[in-house]
């Protein structure tokens, strides 16, 4: 077989299934067979073309576990990694000289090359996104080793839990005994809490509206302490000050974008706290009242992407201590990613997280 | 003598000059002859009544210089000063037992009192501010001795400078070479250039708007690179870029609590960089594009008081190497610090600094 | 009953059961009534006069737990506890004015006061030891309370557990996934990994030599993954570098201040590592090859104590997740105080913590 | 002209001048016209044969100052530079692959390549170390230019200063006013100084044995505050003990290896002081009171290279602040780099720093 399928979005809202030549593989390069995709909260971005560093036509998909079906030998050494392997391929490629590559920060790459994300299909060898049945594993990729007995459904999560990792290990730097607020109880919030949880956070205090009542089963299941339900609630702020000894909260992780809800943070925490802030909202603006940020010393940290953090994400998914599966409510075939982008868009609240099985 | 005079804010907006007796001195306090108080820029707060914790009648004044005249034995051997000697006394009188006193941050001290801020002259020994004749210096007080060689106007700006070495050494840790860039070009904006210079920061780039010649004038003197004034300049955040050889700033420093000057210290900021938040708005909202938060990972350090600053500033300050009492554009006895703080607050650009001479 | 008894150290190597007045309690402190006092590492220090801040006569004991007998109003507000809470009183006293403690690091008070370590019972109220049946709770303690659920012999240990919170936690900033290895089996390493289990750490290694089982069995069941036994194992290096993917270790933990094994943490350590070097041995000079430390980049943190720790400590105790009560191997009646140091002294390895219960 | 000469270490202790064919320059290369090398005092220790990673034959130099000759493309573009452009090369070839080149710590990168240091001059294209008329700029070389105005003898030293930005700024996060002690006055030392000015450091004091009256005039020139002449010091401690203000040193930089002089480190620094250990023993043993790390909480930092403090050197360098280039007591021709090395090392006190002008 020489030629695969890729769903191809061609111009935003615009998908098409594509047949491409597999690529060549080199010393320092690797084909993936894809075996599952997930559909990050950002998909949507690029599909409705609001993200500017997009370029169409080009392949979504950057959150994914696969098989690796070749490799060049350099390759091989360098990640660890065979043929037949499972793995995660993290959605950044670094380029190894900037300046942000060489100090950890590979997110902010100034080459920024991301699968899935900003790589147009018209560039070779065109398989740069993961709704698809192959995907070309470039030069600077970084590639995690998948234990045989996890599921597709939980490897394809890595990066999404590494996410968690990086607002509760990298950014927040929690210490166990600490009190954590979780706000909101999206994907993000999940991955939150399964890292506040590794951290020894205690309490981990989750705030959000009770949508779907599976969130607020996982989140119990991978380890809040508390969830605060606000159409039930008559004061989150009373409620986290009895739950915290009067001290309120030492990190609150904002996953929601609301403006009620960064709002609330800063109600939340404690003097000099730390907030990571890492739901988006379009590049609107959110008004809020920055003068608590002034009088608590409140620390704000924002959070984007798994930089370095892929790997304690991986290690806990291959240690199989929470059931990431039961975060995947969807599944459709690559034919159908049109509608399986649909279902995720209209129905946030139900739709937690959506595959695609190539 | 047994009497003394200090000016009471009876209630808000109205002032009125009072006689009261001196405080005994005990073993752990001490008496200090006010000789110059500085007006605030949070003075106006309890003026106007916008306060909360504040308590009236009260006196004001926390930025001040003043002369021992009697101390107890404790407090002599404590504060390492004896009768005679100049001294600037902090705004925060420490408890020495809440779990922030005792972990470095007495600003936030859970039985806060501040000389001039929150406690009633109803509560004895009454002289708690230093718009008056003498201050009582209660147990838990931080003194500073001033060299004979400093003028009572610049010794009285111990605090802001204070604050200006919180912002760059404290919050953002601005290491030499580090470009920072300060957002305002007031008192605080004045001190954080001091700060910055003496951190070795290159450059440092001041941004604001040319009212008041003076104000740019001392910024270029106590160590500014850079001024970028908004009336002139027709794009702020190419300025910076140039400056900065491509990175952006470092470090920014917000002063001024303006919207537009908030928005625009998150342009002119490079990914990862250091955000002092110090401006503030009477607790309005402010609307800011909170996803650049996000996508360049901000870290946003809110900036209040001194706790451990002011040693550093006295340091300063005795060095003589900044003339720190140019930034005093007015002197008032006491007798008018009613019309002090009315030209302080009708003269936002002209008056830099206003002294009340007791 | 207006008397007690306590057991003092006349001089050196010298006890005597005395009888004391039971002292008078005042708004802000307190009367303990002493449950159980353990041995620790540092007691014979004193018992031998090798400390030269040590004032005899004295009365030993500061790793304790007692109940509150009798307590002033202040004192109840401040601490949170009442008449006939079990509690532990933490060894230092803080002055709450010097540098030290008003930063966060009161073992370091200028005016150092340390129950059962530095003060002679010939000071009133004279009952500054837990080798008694009453503690005086003075000023400037720090009180936790127990939960009713957790035995005595678990609560005495408040303060071990503490140091390896400090070792672990403040110094180390251990974050989950980060390869720990703790060299030593003794009370202080089984309380680090304690610490390092709660912290997250994968895997946690530890070395030593097996001559207790029970410190082994201890090692295991508090959440060590792999033991390593310097009588057996034919090469450590080998072994970590295997166990940690041929990284080595994040973070080293020495807790014997033996030549041998802090020279071996040195080699165990992976590039930029941190070492926490707390295993003393009384000021004797220890031969290393400080080079390692140069050509590695190695980070070492001297520990000492435990201030701000031991709050979390008692959260874990009071969590009961944890059977710390197993390390107490031995308890001896106030009257054989005498015989109880000894027997800890003589058999380090047999006598993991020995108790007194007055 | 297609050859050059470099003076290559064929095995220990043994030096010749050898003719090579100048490297063809690629896209990503460079070739640079040596202007100067100055030699390190690392250079004896591959001269001696006492590097075990080091591979004969080999050129040594790898403190270098040289003119841009030729230059690729992508190799101009990513670093900034040009034909005829004078510039520092830094030691370290970065892979920019492994953990520690993408976390910013590319002194110990996996695959170790060091101009001078590690290289064979068997491998092509041979002009690994700056002995020499030219040098082969590889890709992952870091490369600084220097300003027309700033002498040879003063870029040279760009790697040393880099050291001195390394010890102060990035190990010991000096901040302004904080009190430091430099333990040794050689070329590390008082690039140190250099830097603890740079960061505000106040007061620096240096701690020495006054041999050569030109270190401790360029102490002072450098910006010491303070001499203290081992010689004629009755009692270190009790100087810094008085220099500050009773507090002892916040930071201790020790440059010799010296046992007594690190020693003396852990009696001068206060309570939870920053010590950088920097200087190198051969791998012999240093006999240390270890107990005072522990309890005096000491933190300790290993120093090795300048990875990411070049920048900030030649920063400091272009602003001709300090005369460097006073540093160089001596200058050889090439043809006699032999007794240039064995000046340097049997003069370790007038031979601050020998220079080889090829």
């Amino acid at each position: 077989m020489t030629k695969e399928r890729s769903m191809v979005l061609v111009k935003p809202r615009h998908m098409e299934l594509r047949t491409f030549d597999i690529p060549e593989i080199d010393d320092d390069s690797f084909l993936l067979k894809v075996n599952l995709v997930t559909i990050c909260g950002g998909d949507p971005i690029e599909y409705e073309g609001r993200n500017v560093k997009a370029h169409y036509p080009m392949i979504l998909g950057h959150e994914m576990v696969g098989t690796i079906e070749k490799i060049g030998e350099a390759a091989a050494r360098h990640y660890g990694v065979d043929v037949g392997d499972r793995v995660n391929v993290e959605p950044y490629i670094l380029c190894g000289q900037c300046d942000y590559c060489l100090s950890g920060y590979y997110q902010f790459c100034t080459r920024s090359k991301i699968y899935g994300v900003n790589m147009s299909c018209e560039y070779p060898p065109h398989l740069w996104g993961a709704y698809g049945e192959y995907l070309y594993g470039a030069p600077g990729s970084k590639v995690h080793k998948i234990d045989p007995a996890v599921s597709d459904e939980a490897a394809a999560l890595s990066s999404v839990l590494g996410n968690g990792v990086r607002w509760i290990r990298t950014k927040a730097q929690v210490m166990f005994g600490e009190a954590v607020v979780v706000l909101g109880v999206g994907a993000q919030g999940l991955a939150t809490i399964i890292a506040a949880k590794e951290a020894g956070a205690d309490p981990i205090i989750v705030v959000g509206r009770e949508g779907n009542p599976l969130k607020w089963t996982l989140a119990q299941e991978f380890g809040a302490h508390h969830l605060l339900d606000l159409g039930r609630e008559t004061d989150a702020l009373d409620r986290v000050r009895e739950l915290t000894g009067g001290r309120l909260a030492d990190v609150v992780v904002e996953c929601t974008g609301a403006e009620a809800m960064m709002q609330l943070g800063f109600e939340l925490i404690r003097p000099v706290g730390r907030y990571v802030m890492i739901g988006t909202c379009g590049f609107d603006r959110r008004a809020l009242i920055t003068d608590m940020v002034v009088f608590k010393e409140i620390q704000i940290f924002g959070g984007l992407g798994q930089s370095w953090d892929t790997e304690a994400a991986v290690k806990i998914i291959n240690s199989r201590n929470y059931a990431l599966e039961k975060m995947i409510t969807h599944v459709f075939p690559l034919e159908r990613a049109d509608e399986a982008i649909h279902t995720f868009m209209s129905q946030p609240d139900k739709a937690l997280r959506v595959a695609i099985k190539p």
